[in-house]
């Protein structure tokens, strides 16, 4: 990310202004848990899409300042709703806020976050604010109907591979490509652009996601962050085990969820054998390969951006480097 | 409410449009309680306020439709979160959606509902819609403040008139006053009418609060709906309440402290007890006398915009009907 380092720096200083713009407020106990949540870091990768976009067409990359603060608003005010339905007790290892403080506190801190990605836009233009407004709201709806799809496949026997790849598209891949569809929007990109930068964004997400399903049982480094095979313990339906479902003989099936009613005491068996039929099905190829496609429908949207081959090159890289880090 | 009759059934009918784009959205469990909040009932007061608005300058009142939708859509947005906040089983005498769903859903279909709320303003043209937005994400925000402030007054010890009246304004009034300038705005009032409306239904609101914590106590009808008493059973800040503690003596604050502190086997006493000294300090008559130099306030923005006297004088009644019924 170092070559973006520059965007970056100007992101976080546009997010020092708005924290300190709301240092003030009250009640405390509602912008408090907001200017916390915005503190706690991360790769702040959205903001970065918006600025990058507009950088691409050659456009001063402040003009897409409030878009990105718009996108990280909106990022972080689902980041506090997705941890009370899940329960999540840490986020980037501090307290999440309805552990912090309370969960009436952070639904509604978090309320009031979604209202300020809206409210974020409204020093553009009418016209701009229309296009970004229009975008972003749809993207909001669909990251919502991403979440309940996840909620919804817990409860399920079995979930398709469309309803799956349909449930990360909504839940992590449209707010990527909508980032980069509102910093073209800023720079005054024709819709053709907008569109193509939005499919980069959203393939891009996608290929990310196989890749952490993949990452979450294969990792070989510590790098990754989290307990290898975390998922198969929580019995979570990654694309691998829901297509290990789809391919698996009667006799495969059955030893699935013979491993999948194990309870926590033999996390070791079942761990390996569910990864034993992984293999056998080569999910993992499967899965690799599905990433692969993605990437390489992102890549090729990128190429048709009308923009000059240096920059639209380090975003490929970028981009490239983005999900190495994840294989 | 009958010389709107024809405004609310344009409004319904609107809705029941709204209602049908969205009867086959995936995934239900989001839409479902969409659907089912929506289709709860209620007065509908704040679409109509908006629609109110824009008949006054003889505009075509389906004009302020979308505005009315976004209103509406918000109100219950807020309701499904305040219900969760509340820990309220009923709401309209049918179970609240997290009662009927799950927290989870309630959260996360609340969430959609905010957006849809911004949303439905799209179809305006752009300088309309930015208009629009501006004045709806401000007084959304100060919804969810006021909101925080009454959780806050829950556990404060003593609360001051003035956050108090601060509190009102921002829970209930601002959005009353929103709605009617939301409508002008379709309607293209000045400026100045926008402010007058604004101003109208937002001490219009703050009058309305003030009966409706009189009437908890000291309704004679069995109209009101609610058990007589019940802001005093719930040691609920209300203004009497805190108006008794910033008047009493110190004889009179213990027996308020000692009343306060009975357990619910002692309702009658607690009550009566309660309302004795409401009526020693004539926090009643204060209570009442704030409601009307509201109402008053109300009353003289409205004379002070730019309309008919007749539509006017429509609105007028209509305002003084809806204070009747509550006194």
């Amino acid at each position: 990310m170092d070559q973006y380092a520059h965007l970056v720096k100007l992101f976080l200083q546009g997010l020092d202004q708005y924290r300190l713009s709301i240092a003030k407020s009250e009640p405390v106990e509602l912008y408090q848990p907001e200017d916390y949540i915005l503190g706690l870091g991360g790769k702040r990768l959205r903001p970065l899409l918006a600025l990058i976009a507009c950088d691409i067409f050659d456009k001063e990359p402040a003009l897409a300042l409030d878009s990105a603060l718009c996108v990280e608003l909106f990022h972080n005010f689902s980041l506090i709703h997705d941890d009370i339905l899940d329960a999540a007790p840490l986020r980037r290892n501090h307290a999440t806020v309805h552990k912090k403080w309370n969960t009436n506190i952070a639904i509604l801190s978090g309320d009031m976050m979604l209202v300020k990605a809206f409210q974020a836009l409204q020093n553009y233009s009418a016209e701009e604010f229309m296009q970004l407004s229009a975008v972003f709201s749809k993207t909001s709806i669909e990251v919502c109907e991403g979440q309940q799809m996840d909620m919804n496949f817990e409860k399920e026997k079995s979930v398709s591979e469309e309803n799956y790849l349909k449930m990360i598209t909504c839940k992590t891949a449209v707010l990527l490509g909508c980032s980069l569809q509102m910093g073209a929007i800023n720079a005054r990109g024709d819709k053709e652009d907008q569109t193509n930068l939005y499919e980069f964004g959203k393939h891009l997400g996608i290929a990310f996601q196989l890749l952490d399903d993949y990452l979450d049982a294969y990792a070989q480094t510590p790098e990754f962050g989290k307990q290898i095979g975390g998922d198969i313990l929580a019995n979570k339906k990654t694309y691998l085990l829901i297509k290990a479902y789809a391919l698996a003989n009667q006799y495969q099936r059955k030893e699935l969820d013979r491993l999948i009613n194990l309870d926590g005491t033999n996390s070791e068996e079942k761990i390996n054998g569910v990864k034993h039929i992984f293999n056998e099905l080569a999910v993992t190829s499967t899965c690799l390969q599905l990433a692969d496609e993605h990437t390489r429908l992102a890549i090729t949207h990128l190429d048709n951006v009308k923009a000059g081959e240096s920059k639209k090159n380090h975003l490929k890289d970028f981009a490239l480097e983005l999900l190495k880090r994840r294989s």
